[in-house]
């Protein structure tokens, strides 16, 4: 391919509204176009790019026993409705009617559509286990896209799931699609990413892992312990935090607080730490708008996540109006009336001699004992880890929060599915049993992006060979002089006569103008035919990420760019 | 892969809802399942064909110089409103809101999101030609989805859109791509297929080909005069009709025709022949309701394809009320009020001695001259071609209408799109133009379907190996038997090494269950284990299409297999 030809353009300019140094390299590189919010278009480099990671992808879920089929991308809303997510999920599922007034969705995941496409097949135990998987298009209408192809609305995704007769199973597929992921993410050049514990979320299941690039710009929270190696996302993991019942009490007293609205007011007003008071964070059923009064130690967070998952039910902070009978600032759990829904964190268990709101302005409490003043509520963890925290396995206080971006995922979904959409099948003593299912993502687009992000420098992105757009990146440094031109032409045809993908720029640009667009195409291996070289009859081969550069003799330079492509694949294998 | 594993039902009963028997075949063999009106899920075996097309695909565009890229299934309205066709396209495209109430539509073409993608790019004459591609996912809410994978309304597209400074360059590359759709057709084995002119419909365009797979099942209608080659669908069709001046004429009388609402009915009462007779078709134009008169000769029927052309929008059979002011049954020409589009035939021109409608309930006239009666009204072409009827080309009166599938097409556009959307470059003069642009359509499901169609017989789909799921089918007959098992085992293994597609049955069923299945799937090379045929120490290999059959010693198996797989290979290859 000529570079001439390549239809995008390259500049040097950051474009202002990249937050991510990925998004603003894959723009400047001609790789994609934004058309709307969260959805793009691909130019050739980037298509060549997730062409090959999808090559990688379809290899692992082949070797692990996948069967590639192909769900709609439309779905009729009945599939949604029998699985109750049409009414569970929220705006991010696009729902619209066709002409005949029938309501379709975007499939934005695929549960539904799988069922649906085995349910006949399924119906007896000796077809069982088995993994159907495919390579799509989905659209999430997510509320806010981000970061280029980090968070976007439209997207490209492997999905698979998974069909067992029993929970043992699942879980021995299970750990073998874990180790297909680790293959792929080594293969595409980051085997760096490690997995976390995560929530289930949305997806209904019981246990699951996201596969994480780690990184400062990366969208999610992870604990991590250096002690024991526990690892999960912020979102699932367990907030352990112990009360020293021997702390001072003391009796329950209402004490005049004017102007303290916030909880930090209220502590600093009488002197004493975050952690001797009791926090009210508030929340609306995004269904119903039901009030959701959380009660929490306050040094700590809310895990939105916690609160939503132990609901069942999507929520979102609250709009405290006049008529919903709390007293904005100034709401505590000894005397609050209504009908909201209550929630105590386990962070009160045995707390006493705190300070909380008495639901009269201007007023708090100190002195609340939450075992002798409210009874004994249960408690439940709705808390968030943070750095520093006692570790849920371990229980040192050694947890590290890190920033990362979730590459994929795996879940264990139980039956969920299988119950409310009536898979059923007959076992081997003749009962009707639902199996239990697993269901394993990842984004193709998001991957690439993580790639570039993980693999790049301040000129481009640094790709590894395994999904580069092209192997070798050939610059004809003044292309107008005719023996630096017909070198370089006969080094272009014998790289295509070995298979080599190789681009080729022989345009009459500066050699300035020429690196710089090879930097930001990123492909590993450059070849440069300058008249420098062919004076002393060498050709110039180096690295994109500057490691390795040499001169070899114009005869030499195929064997030698032959090599460092099997060297550069060769890093680009999984482990096992 | 054992057969045993692979997903999917097959059955012997025919569907009671499937018209096509390619249709019927695919869910008989588990390639596919309804989802939805219009929208089906892809079992493995029909993943693997479409893949291989999309591959052969991929090859030819790469090979006319293709870039592959990708647009967005989801496309903001904005675009579409920029090109126009937000308003003209009528409810196939499918339109919906997000969140923040922003229009989008699903993509059921991409010219917009080319000229989109390619808009910054293309501003310099330097840059031309090139051409672009995706194979992507489409929806087009089509009103009457049929034959399976033939008329659906999601479905994959490889749709190409080339870009060129002038009609001439576009000329030429539209015949490179013609070619290159004539290898794709022979490639995936169906060579027959034909290209014809075509109307552009929607697309706006000037010349434009379909190529046509020629079958009874076909939905459309293809004229072609076997005494010139020339070839067209009747959609396109021109029609020639001449009106001899020299036939009787007359005055132009009333007459009472009781109870004749329609022109068989008038011409059987006055004993003339129907083209002798000037026949009234009302339609509504679809976004106004306003009504369009048609009047053409008795004989001929009308083209509703050329006359939305002509009038630019869309329009359907007229709801003839009490209020609009026309007469049903007796409408004419002559004396007709109200503000209505009159639209002639050209089969009118020169024509005297008709009959028509009165206006008025219970008479006709005879004795119609268009010309004398009704000044010089405009004549343009609205008739469809028939059986029989003259050759737009030669003349000669041998038009012969055939029915064929559509499995691509190639349109040039002209600059329509580049003028709506203001994509324009600055040419070797320093003066602004508007690029010509060319675009090319395969819809890969309906070609798989439409190979099946071609190629089948009544047991099952008869694959070209270029696209069959698998290339060897290996049936174990009597897999219980310890000898045979071992013997079809060992060849199985022989063909994995020498990386042959295979699909091992090793079920214990009888031969006439593996039979039919293996017919069913329709893999071009059948190897048969058996005791028999072991006893003898022979292994039987025959072809799908039955036309070859042998038995060859065991150890000579894995040669004669590899020979056949080579000669069905050699079948599907291009001309060129």
């Amino acid at each position: 391919m000529k570079l001439e030809n390549l239809v995008g353009e390259r500049f040097r300019e950051r474009p202002s509204d990249c937050a991510l140094d990925s998004h603003a390299l894959m723009i400047r590189g001609g790789y994609m176009k934004h058309v709307a919010n969260g959805i793009y278009s691909s130019f050739m480099p980037l298509r060549r790019i997730t062409r090959k990671i999808e090559g990688i992808i379809r290899e692992e879920m082949d070797a692990i026993g996948g069967q590639e089929v192909q769900f709609p991308v439309v779905l009729p809303a009945s599939l949604w409705m029998e699985s109750g997510r049409y009414a569970s999920v929220g705006r991010e599922l696009a729902r619209f009617k066709d002409r005949n007034d029938s309501p379709l969705v975007l499939g934005m995941t695929h549960e539904e559509a799988a069922v649906h496409l085995v349910r006949e097949y399924a119906q007896n135990h000796a077809k069982y286990p088995f993994m159907i998987y495919q390579i799509q298009t989905k659209f999430r209408d997510e509320a806010r896209p981000r970061g280029g192809l980090i968070r976007v609305r439209e997207f490209t995704m492997k999905d698979a799931y998974s069909f067992h007769t029993s929970q043992e199973d699942l879980e021995r597929y299970y750990q073998r699609c874990f180790r297909a992921y680790e293959r792929i993410f080594a293969r595409v050049g980051i085997p760096e990413v490690i997995a976390v514990s995560s929530d289930s979320g949305m997806m209904g299941g019981d246990l699951s892992h996201e596969f994480m690039l780690l990184t400062p710009v990366g969208e999610d929270s992870i604990a991590i312990c250096p002690k024991c190696g526990y690892r999960a996302n912020v979102e699932a993991a367990a907030c352990v935090v112990r009360n020293d019942r021997e702390e001072a009490g003391g009796e329950l007293t209402p004490v005049h607080t004017p102007g303290c609205h916030s909880i930090a007011d209220v502590c600093a007003f009488l002197g004493v730490p975050a952690s001797r008071s009791c926090k009210t964070v508030v929340y609306q059923k995004n269904r119903t708008g039901e009030y959701v009064v959380l009660f929490i130690r306050g040094d700590l967070d809310a895990n939105e996540t916690k609160l939503a998952n132990f609901l069942g039910e999507e929520i979102h902070p609250a709009d405290i109006t006049p008529e919903c009978g709390l007293c904005a600032g100034y709401i505590g759990p000894y005397g609050l009336g209504g009908n909201h829904t209550l929630l105590f964190d386990r962070s009160l268990e045995h707390a006493r001699g705190l300070c909380c709101g008495a639901n009269r302005e201007g007023y708090h409490y100190i002195g609340l004992d939450v075992a002798r003043d409210l009874g004994a509520p249960g408690y439940f963890d709705f808390a968030k880890i943070a750095q520093g925290f006692a570790c849920p396995a371990c229980g040192q206080s050694a947890i590290r929060i890190s920033r990362g971006i979730e590459v994929g995922n795996i879940f264990q979904l139980g039956t969920k599915y299988a119950r409310a959409m009536n898979l059923q099948y007959l076992d081997d003593k003749g009962a009707y049993r639902h199996p239990v299912m697993g269901c394993y993502g990842i984004g193709v687009g998001r991957l690439a992006a993580s790639v570039c992000e993980a693999r790049r420098d301040e000129y481009g992105p640094i790709w590894p060979i395994s999904i580069a757009p092209w192997q070798v990146h050939l610059c004809c440094v003044r292309a107008d002089r005719e023996e630096v031109k017909q070198r370089a032409d006969s080094l272009y045809e014998a790289l295509l006569r070995n298979g080599v993908e190789v681009v080729y720029d022989d345009r009459r640009v500066s050699a300035g103008v020429m690196f710089s667009d090879a930097d930001l195409i990123g492909v590993p291996v450059r070849a440069i035919v300058s008249p420098r070289g062919i004076g002393g009859g060498r050709v110039e081969i180096c690295t994109r990420d500057k490691s390795v550069s040499m001169e070899v003799p114009f005869d030499g330079a195929l064997d030698e760019i032959m090599k460092m492509i099997a060297r550069l694949t060769g890093l680009c294998r999984a482990a096992d």
